[in-house]
């Protein structure tokens, strides 16, 4: 296919700064693509995501980086952007019937069609996004159903696109365990020391261990038969 | 259909607080929705429409009125986000090959993606904008197939969708020309003096008479047989 011959081609890539988005930066980039990522700042609990993002940015050494600011918590809605706890209990079941109360309105959407602007404005015809529906949390804008009719849509939606340039959603993550997608993203040279999925840190940046985003990646190390290399808060004996 | 019957149901509804989403607004209220305005600060040159988006929902007594800032002018682009200047010839051809300098990258698909993070949290099944596809400039995100694509989106993006909630996005007057607009507004009651549609306004707020956006207007009330309400900076004999 010809998203994944090697090329110096534009590419948008959404990054959080977590271990899903980093890896997917790193996939992008070993295709040889010229890199712009974006990362959102939506008013996120996990502020400590941001600067995962900007690390991970650097140590990639992309085209251009921007963080746009927009403030999701002024909808509210979710556990990740409004005062609801996030929740500690075990890891949900894949199904869209219990989708968590972390679930951000329609924040995928919303990514995308930033990155979308973006990908308009620097001539970039692939936007990478990191979603991934097998270790997951339920959510429904993470489906490969989704992403294709994000698409469709990209390709009505912008000039590019209604002047004939084909524009993808590149998902390179969506039907891999997230044990697979930490052996890719070694394989890549990653170093998830770097990143950040805790959605609930402590006020130094420290991931909790405990919330599901936590639960989710310390399976995906042990079944990786590979080290975690985050540092837990409750491992270090730091009391909030 | 179930969306033009009297009804008690939530509509989000996008508000610029221009010509076509101020009579957006009054065609959701004559149908009985409680209406959730949302206007989006995305850096637009031509401030002035914050302005009237606030007089337009005070005037309609909505419901809730958000206002969302978003700083495109991060990505440019456009003659409204860039330190490009807004173009004063003759309104352009309604052809996507003649896309103008003022069309906004991805604009609408950003919209009303936060339309629908804000109709999933207040549970609003219907979210209406105001894109036209007759006295237009050509922008690709006006067009039915847009409008179309992204309401199958919307079905699989969020968790009232994919709980089997039909979710609507209206586009009333996307056939309707801007003389059958006006008047569909005034038999509503809207009071056109309160709207601002100019893209490159002087430093009080007055419209310039001369931009695409001043030129289709005016063409508008001329059509329809009905004095402009509209106050015009060279009318007034300002000077910038």
């Amino acid at each position: 296919m010809k998203t994944f011959e090697k090329n110096k081609s534009r590419a948008v890539v959404l990054l959080s700064g977590g271990l899903d988005s980093t890896t997917t930066l790193a996939i992008a980039q070993d295709l040889g693509y010229q890199t712009y990522a974006l990362t959102i700042n939506y008013g996120q609990r996990h502020h400590a995501e941001l600067a995962a993002a900007k690390r991970v940015g650097e140590y990639f050494n992309v085209t251009e980086h921007k963080v746009l600011s927009l403030d999701l918590t002024l909808f509210g809605g979710s556990a990740l952007t409004d005062q609801i706890p996030v929740p500690k209990e075990s890891v949900v079941e894949n199904s869209p019937s219990q989708i968590p109360i972390t679930y951000v309105p329609a924040r995928n959407t919303i990514m995308l069609s930033l990155a979308l602007a973006y990908a308009e404005v620097v001539g970039a015809e692939h936007i990478f996004i990191g979603v991934n529906a097998v270790d997951y949390s339920g959510y429904p804008d993470c489906r490969p159903e989704f992403i294709e009719a994000f698409q469709r849509l990209a390709q009505l939606a912008t000039k590019a696109g209604v002047s004939g340039t084909p524009l993808r959603i590149v998902a390179p993550l969506i039907s891999k365990t997230k044990a697979e997608i930490i052996q890719t993203g070694l394989n890549l040279g990653v170093d998830y020391s770097i990143t950040h999925s805790c959605y609930d840190p402590d006020s130094v940046g420290l991931a909790c261990g405990e919330c599901e985003s936590c639960q989710i990646r310390k399976l995906g190390f042990n079944k990786a038969g590979i080290d975690d290399p985050t540092k837990y808060s409750q491992e270090t004996g730091r009391v909030e």
